[in-house]
């Protein structure tokens, strides 16, 4: 499979960009090849890299708008738990199925998700032909959290996508304060031991910290120290509160912070400590956690609640730019996932998206990643291509109208 | 001239929108009476009414993405003033041409101008058929922001606007740093005697306030009430630095405040006071500021980053609803700048904007003032009603790649 894209602005360059199985085998001036499929820019669409939303919850678009204004206690305990316990396999499909739609829509080509019924969202992201990193949630009030099943699970599934070089596995303890260090310990060798990486929430919000301290006599990341459970293996989704030493730890051994600015504000949780994480070298990605709590998956939007929240936080409008909040939502992303992607370059994997510059928002268009950041941009995505495939193209994606009708059908199942 | 809207959805009912001239003039079941057009919902639709913004400065999207990350100060002298010296009158028509395009495409029915070349604002405004508050800006360094020559364009443009009910005029005094005691009596006198509402910045940044404390021994809401500045027909943009004396007095004048929150945090400014401000009767409405400060017209996203970063900064997510921001968008805004809108009603205006319901954003449906603030809606606005005509239709108003192509061609005038 071969795919020509013709005139695409990349970097301020008009070129051509050959994609060959899921990579990206060329890019140059007048690269005219056979292809089976050709996308002609006419050199008003920019090409950059899909956008990697590295913490999220994806069917919870099922609970999108049910249950707005509440501190996220209440909110989980008394809003979201009761309802997940009557979610099934089957919603959880069409709760994927529709939050990927509206992650491809947004640019978004790789998502870094955390939910129950794993094999439902990887059905999903099959169809839909979406990169994705599942978690295998280890959840102690949860029966099927338990790590019995998930390892049972865990075999099953990898059996399944041996051939699958778009969906991997991660396990994902949900948070301290709701697996057991025994558990916590058992869920480090299980991924040492498989080679997986590990997406975990920590330090969202002040009371899991205060109770950390009361339940462990240490701050979480000490704690988590201590337990030997952390490397360059954790992801840890939010990383609110953070002390100085905290922010040393995660920084000598390696791990990768994930930014979720609207959740936090929208939930009260917390700012995340950027201009102290900034001056270390930690990897910081970008995510919009569920669609519950932010309401929307849409990672333009993050981007720029991001880099406005660390400006007005620090009084200074310098402390991110622009730059710094796309790396965080492309190649910082693809560096904690470990996928070859974030980048267009010879070799990457052909996850690229088209923006049509043809659009008021891109107007004027003398810094396309401050338009692409500030301007809100969503509705410029024009193309988006994930592992050498075209899952959408001039904005239509195959059979939307279908899911979209079914999802709607399915509506009074799905926790209304 | 008559519109006939079908089976659209407002407030959960599927009813039917009569307008004939420029008001609503039925709302029912089952109306089947003639029209020179007619909109089918088809029960796909909500009908919300048309947003308003209440401060921006359009023709600033020409300077969209030229200069980031700068403090307000920097930003304005450095950057702003030196380019805006260099613009014509042709700029600023195209330029704001641009700008109610955007506008239009995201719901946005009316706003409030303040801004140079007023006649150039007015022509564009009329073409595009927007409702416009035109405001004729005070500046005490610039040539053609003295009062001789505002009082001369005031009975100028008075004259060819005596049979438009659409555009309107103000008196805009930049801010008490850019404009002399003596003006801003002036001002205010000429508002008065003309039965014009007055719009300005006002402390927007804390070194205003504290410039104004040296050279006036006052704060500066003091200040203007001193010299008899203050009453209903005052609008306040930004209105961040304020204390509880200040907000005292607002409230006892009776005048409306405009959040800006996206330009607020940009530029590092400060956060609105909302928590001490809501328990007063205060009308607060919502603004983007100009496209180069934020870097978007689109008041949807307003809502969503006011209402989360009022949740934030008051550590509390029940300090302001989806349905307060939505009401500073609409009813408020129509109540500062006195027009008869803002509301779906017989007997109001006919500025209302159609909802396609079958969009993922809008999914699951119930919650449409929440998915309308939280879930980053801008590409379900389907059709823009102004003042009982159309200007957006299934997504295409008329004329907007002529206006693109144009621009961009013109793009080398634009300060670029």
């Amino acid at each position: 499979m071969r795919i020509l894209i013709k005139n695409v602005i990349l970097k301020k360059r008009k070129v051509d960009i050959l994609v060959e199985g899921e990579k990206i085998s060329k890019i140059g001036k007048n690269l005219n090849l056979k292809a089976n499929e050709k996308i002609d820019g006419k050199g008003e669409k920019a090409a950059i890299p899909g956008l990697i939303n590295c913490h999220t919850h994806s069917a919870m678009i099922l609970f999108r708008g049910l249950a707005e204004d509440l501190p996220l206690k209440d909110w989980l305990k008394k809003e979201i738990w009761p309802r997940e316990q009557k979610l099934t396999q089957d919603n959880v499909y069409w709760g994927t199925k529709l939050a990927i739609l509206e992650m491809i829509k947004s640019g978004t080509t790789t998502f870094n998700e955390m939910y129950w019924f794993e094999e439902a969202q990887i059905q999903a992201a099959k169809e839909m032909g979406i990169r994705a990193k599942i978690g295998l949630v280890i959840l102690d009030f949860l029966p099927m959290g338990q790590k019995e099943k998930v390892e049972k699970l865990f075999y099953k599934i990898t059996k399944s996508l041996i051939t699958d070089s778009q969906i991997t596995l991660t396990i994902a303890p949900h948070a301290i304060y709701t697996v057991s260090k025994e558990n916590l310990i058992w869920a480090k060798n299980f991924a040492k031991k498989h080679k997986l990486l590990i997406h975990m929430h920590l330090s969202e919000t002040e009371n899991e910290v205060l109770e950390c301290l009361k339940k462990y006599k240490m701050r979480p990341v000490e704690f988590l120290n201590k337990i030997g459970f952390l490397d360059k293996n954790c992801i840890f989704a939010h990383s609110v509160w953070l002390s100085e030493k905290e922010i040393e730890i995660l920084e000598k051994r390696g791990c990768s912070l994930v930014y979720n600015p609207t959740s936090n504000m929208k939930l009260a949780s917390g700012i995340f400590p950027w201009k102290k994480i900034r001056k270390r070298k930690i990897n910081v990605c970008l995510g919009t956690d569920g669609p519950a709590s932010n309401n929307s998956l849409n990672l333009f939007s993050e981007m720029k609640i991001g880099a406005i929240l660390q400006k007005i936080e620090n009084k200074d409008p310098t402390v991110i730019s622009a730059k710094e909040i796309f790396e965080m939502a492309t190649r910082n992303g693809a560096k904690a996932l470990r996928i070859n992607a974030g980048e267009i370059k010879v070799g990457k994997l052909a996850d690229l998206v088209l923006i049509n510059l043809n659009k008021v928002e891109m107007f004027p268009n003398c810094d396309l990643i401050s338009n692409l950041v500030y301007s809100d941009p969503k509705n410029c995505v024009s193309d988006v291509i994930c592992n050498g495939k075209i899952l959408m193209r001039d904005g239509k994606i195959e059979g939307e109208e279908k899911i979209l009708k079914i999802a709607n059908l399915k509506n009074e199942n799905f926790g209304n």
